[in-house]
């Protein structure tokens, strides 16, 4: 357990101790026209629960963000101070990790902030701003074990693209990012198939989004699930986002950014074809290299 | 009023008519040595209030995401797919976008998704996952108008910057980065002073989480409002990062991606000085460059 003391210094409330910021992977990298296994790091990615407690108030969820562990203390402190629901760090009573350490770098995910008189915003307020609720399905459960259960059948393994195809879906998909091209200020992401082609893209200022236009545009043409297809994303590959991509059956992700290490267990786990940092000249195979032509030596080599 | 004809075909179910993804602005963008005023696009970044309605339930709302305008029925279809919610456009009865439109753009920012039968996933279920709630209170107000009521004074104006103080940010902020120097997947914040030197650096793996610890640590050390600082940003500036550095008292943000047109208007109403494409070599200064000591004519040229 994390120190419980109160203190209103610059090192803030909790204990910084055993927080993992990144993780080591093993990758296949494709890169000078060579394949060779290499260890990647990753960023660990991990669910906050911020929970709220003030005097004569039930304790509340505030928020649950996946977020880079350590300086969660800081992370409660400026979201609370955003939504003005803190002034100055005299407003809080304490600020402290709560339930027991998980996974095998004994994280801390959840954390409760003890408010020293009421909240300065009304609670009923938060809950109208969407950032606040009473209930509580997520504490007994991982996000992991919960995308387990919302898809109900394992991915396809159909999907065979070959390495060249990967490598020019980036060059690809700028060329058919026309708000990209505009602003500068959106992300895309592309449907592509078994050659490589690029079928489909949505492009939004949020990366969520853009996928979520993607599938929607699919569910109405009756293209659920997305066996057979793979997705292209324009920036990083956090957890949501390959979530999305194995509910809707996506059997390959192309990430133009790496992935996080969260997401990287996901698509371990369900199947997933992973690749991220991927360009041109090169890229990283993070799971399941098994559908990508010419990544692995052909059996018998 | 778009219109309300149910459908299933990949066009999906809202008129796309009128539906503006980028704005012109006008810039001061430093170049090659010089100065110009030149126009720039920015992508729109709009909300969006997704309404549920299903058989013998109340109407929910399910979510508020900012987004850029068009597609928003194939975005929040995918959204209620990756859910659970809906499984087939059979699911769907309607979709529509519902109040009158807002704005000079006269954009529609609410979308009632009408279900056919009972959500494959019980209400009470989404609410656990925090995705869905009764209560209203954005509808009647903009999201300009909340951050207004939310900041008890304008910023301070006493900050000035030297511009060759905001060119070397980007490679300092990048210095700093030391998880990014790991695993190349968090982006950072950082907190600089008026000779453009970087304070503090927090780093996550999500873009508005490094700034909420960035303010945390700040209000634990007595360092809010940050009245004659100034934030760096690593990647985009979207509208909720600005509200963020606006609330905290930040009179400078500098981001190395372009604002959304939202930010931009933020900006300006607020009085923070804007930049953003920052680099070694180039940046444009999107509001009140008055801050920028050399971006504009000496008095008397």
């Amino acid at each position: 357990m994390p120190k419980i003391t109160p203190k209103t210094s610059a090192q803030g409330f909790v204990a910084k101790a055993s927080q993992t910021k990144d993780l080591a992977v093993t990758v296949h990298r494709y890169e000078a026209g060579q394949v060779h296994q290499t260890e990647d790091r990753l960023a660990v990615e991990a669910p906050l629960e911020i929970r709220l407690c003030s005097p004569g108030e039930d304790e509340r969820i505030l928020s649950i963000t996946l977020r880079t562990p350590g300086e969660d203390d800081e992370l409660a402190i400026g979201m609370l101070y955003g939504e003005g629901v803190i002034v100055r760090a005299d407003d809080l009573l304490d600020v402290s990790h709560t339930g027991p350490a998980q996974g095998t770098e004994g994280l801390h995910n959840r954390l409760r902030v003890t408010l020293r008189r009421s909240s300065r915003v009304p609670l009923a307020e938060l809950e109208r701003r969407g950032i606040s609720h009473a209930g509580c399905g997520l504490c007994g459960r991982t996000h992991l074990s919960a995308v387990h259960h919302r898809c109900a059948q394992p991915l396809a393994m159909r999907l065979r693209v070959p390495l060249a195809a990967i490598l020019v879906l980036p060059a690809q998909l700028r060329a058919l990012q026309q708000q990209f091209a505009i602003s500068g200020g959106v992300h895309a992401a592309g449907l592509f198939d078994a050659n490589g082609r690029i079928l489909s893209v949505r492009e939004d200022v949020g990366r969520h989004n853009a996928v979520d236009k993607l599938i929607g545009t699919q569910l109405l043409s009756q293209g659920l699930p997305l066996n057979d297809h793979g997705l292209v994303l324009s920036g990083r590959a956090g957890f949501e986002l390959i979530q999305k991509a194995v509910v809707a059956g996506a059997e390959v992700v192309v990430a133009l950014g790496p992935p996080s290490a969260l997401a990287h267990q996901l698509a371990q786990d369900m199947g997933l074809t992973l690749l991220g940092f991927a360009s041109e000249r090169r890229v990283n195979c993070y799971a399941h290299p098994e559908r990508i032509v010419g990544l692995l030596p052909a059996a018998g080599d």
